[in-house]
């Protein structure tokens, strides 16, 4: 697990979070949110809260006090406990690219298939930048509709030993997640108390924004934050769209969205482990099509950072966000745009880190080695420097001299192995070496370092008579799902 | 000119400063500083510091009395006032690449010619994210080698009305460049006069690291500092061949070869105009080859940031800096790994910001459009967000309600033309548009964006006195110098 004690790059000052502060609550106490799921309608109102058909107004010093149950930091368990990871604080949680029907292959774009989920999922599980496969990491189009989410959190179950994001398409689809996960953690009663002990998911819900939780999402949602799994509330702004054109606005609006379902969950479960979620960039007023890696999506990010720590709760934010068609140099810099600032931002969950290319329409494998490479260099540039009179090599200056060279140093030759970064992707070779190694660029060597990790993954060890009951519950739920 | 007003992102504690203000003065006490021209060995001995053959060992509160005689702030003055620029504070001045005996422009990789460097200063004056072509824009190969100088400062000063860098070849080079640059200013009398009030070059002083200022150079700098014009001292640090593989070590050294440069300059001409140049990346230790764009550089470049100011310089780091072969995605990410805390850090002269690839050995012109789109989003991400009241458009969701969209909304109106970041480069374009327009990767989008801005070039109104009187001092000093 990474943890970022670099220093956090907050960028609002006191009084601009006030003025964000008074926002939000003006927006849910005067014009309310809509929640359309009468449970959730009248959770709030045997609360207190003022009830107009499926709208909610709030008080807002109500929101704060259900937020305050909220834990400020919690654990996500591993079926591999060396991979159990801890939400909030200095800790940073990295997974794949998530939601995408295309796949991306070379200069191939098709509708994504269940072995792209495996294959993508095999990817996740190789790389330990990566602390899950994420959920959705791309959608298999060819398995059923109705049972293909036992298809894929049995892939996460099998071919990744990480933390895994459950399915949200509808309250019955949470619970065979809830069921899958109790199997893989000692079975169906004793697996389950011990995931509700510790939360073994995390599982997105999204708000249709502006201001409204849909039935389904809110589905999933009680039956996640019932069992005490992990839930991310997601206000999905894209300005222009989905919040006013301005980022003070959408930044208000992100903050009534996410506390009111914050609060939702404690009204579920009081003390329930849940995640402030953002997802915020813009329309292409142009284009009327989405964008991403923006400096409206930088600054909104660093702003939602320091707004989630002044709540008290952990967030999420980022990831390797872009517009482009192929994996080229827009894919990077919109990408590295994003990531650098959910580092700057210390975002304790980053989802989209690996794999995300076209707005979150393509899952794309080159792309996914581009980003694992971003976050091996931002681990180490984001790992603090030891600086003390040994670091400052005065020996090496007495032995070099002045204009000498350091290659051959006693220093340098104890050192040389581990003293930089050394790159998964990048190339460092001259023209003529690169020339003759094939002159290839960075997309078609991330195709090949792709093609080897897979042909090189392994399985993790997982207890035979577990993966048989995993496969019995598929079986039997799909045959009740009659696919 | 762009302010950055944005807070610096400082990851040194006053401790670690502590460290290496310790070191660097052991470092120019013990081992000194070797200065390869007797007339700056003979300005230091007579101001007291110890000498032995042509190393200075210095006094290091000597050094810091003459570096605190340099000027913190300063102007640099272009031909056309509007273009003039301020170095130091919250300014940051962008050049661009600098130095590269090659182009790349789309996939051909040749020496470059005059030609190139006439193109490529064309590109830097129609892009107002760059404040100068900077100096050696590439290496015009087929003009004569020995009054090439002159042909880059006469394109400098006739195609671009913005500063531009003096050359550093030799001292007469240097002299060459001031007196053309007089002319331009007013004539050889009122010109120089002028120039000497408020300079009109910035000229960049390598060391030959470790430790180590060489004769031509040094040449150089005297005439530079005694006419009063800008130098750049800069440790040309590549950890591993001329400094330790050691960060810490590297900002000792690089503080110790900076501080004794400028020291000089204030010896030579007390209170002219310097600026604390920084150059710091690593060797890549399995390749031999310069990395860029690394965490390493990455930090480097933060902690350079903090230490000029501690020492009350203006300074420079960073650019579009990387390895790649090609205007792919590592050049991309690369760069931006080095841009972004570029401006992180405030950088007041930022050169190689842009057309920079394959270790600065290639001035690329697809590279050089990448580079203006990174530098036209992070100028609005370092731009403070203003929050108040009204930037929260509460009125937008009156108006739009729960569930609804804001594309048409009034306050969406008003503004949809100015709200957001508008890309140069960038596309959002739906795959199926995108194919439609051609299928184009970001690297062929700039290069067309490259020809359509050299079309469109119009050259700078320039008296035809001042362009003969340029002219007439070219062709008579290229006779004098026999080629």
């Amino acid at each position: 697990m990474f943890r970022n004690t670099m220093p956090r790059y907050e960028i609002l000052s006191a009084d601009a979070v006030g003025v964000l502060d008074r926002g939000w609550r003006r927006i849910v106490s005067e014009i309310g949110v809509q929640f359309a799921k009468p449970e959730a309608v009248e959770l709030f109102r045997k609360a207190g809260q003022q009830v107009d058909g499926d709208v909610v107004k709030f008080d807002p010093e109500f929101v704060l006090e259900q937020v305050a149950k909220a834990p400020r930091e919690f654990d996500v368990q591993a079926r591999n406990p060396a991979n159990t990871v801890h939400i909030g604080g200095d800790d940073m949680v990295f997974s794949a690219v998530y939601g995408s029907p295309f796949v991306r292959e070379g200069e191939v774009r098709r509708d994504a298939t269940l072995d792209d989920f495996h294959r993508l999922a095999m990817l996740a599980q190789s790389f330990p930048q990566l602390d899950s496969a994420g959920g959705v990491i791309c959608e298999p189009n060819d398995a059923p509709l109705d049972s293909r989410h036992l298809d894929m959190i049995y892939a996460l179950a099998t071919l990744t030993d990480k933390i895994y994001m459950g399915n949200v398409v509808s309250g019955p689809n949470a619970a065979d997640t809830i069921t899958m996960t109790s199997i893989l953690f000692g079975g169906p009663d004793k697996g389950r108390a011990n995931i509700e002990q510790t939360p073994a998911t995390i599982s997105l819900i999204n708000c249709n924004s502006p201001l409204r939780w849909d039935d389904r999402m809110l589905d999933a949602q009680f039956e996640y934050s019932a069992a005490n799994q992990a839930v991310v509330l997601t206000p999905f702004l894209l300005m222009g769209a989905m919040s006013p054109v301005a980022i003070p606005a959408a930044l208000a609006q992100q903050l009534a969205e996410a506390l009111t379902g914050i609060a939702l969950s404690q009204l579920i479960r009081p003390g329930c482990p849940v995640i402030f979620g953002s997802f915020l960039s813009n329309i292409d007023m142009q284009s009327g099509s989405p964008s991403f890696g923006t400096p409206e999506s930088a600054i909104g990010l660093l702003c939602t950072g320091q707004l989630a720590r002044h709540y008290g709760l952990p967030f999420r934010t980022g990831g390797g966000l872009n517009a482009s068609q192929t994996c080229d140099a827009q894919a990077a810099y919109e990408s590295l745009m994003t990531l650098l600032p959910t580092f700057l931002a210390g975002t304790n969950f980053v989802m989209h880190a690996a794999g995300w290319l076209e707005g979150g329409l393509v899952s794309c494998y080159e792309k996914f080695i581009v980003d694992v490479e971003l976050l091996r260099m931002l681990r180490v540039e984001f790992t603090p420097l030891e600086i003390d009179e040994e670091s400052l090599a005065f020996g090496a200056h007495e032995e070099v001299g002045h204009g000498g060279h350091f290659l051959g140093a006693a220093h340098t030759m104890e050192r040389f192995r581990t003293c930089f970064y050394r790159p998964l992707l990048s190339s460092t070779a001259n023209y003529e070496r690169w020339l003759k190694q094939g002159g290839k660029d960075t997309t078609a060597r991330a195709g090949e370092i792709c093609a080897k990790t897979l042909a090189e993954y392994e399985p993790p060890p997982l207890d035979d008579a577990v993966r048989e009951e995993l496969q019995e519950y598929v079986t039997r739920r799909r045959a009740e799902l009659g696919d």
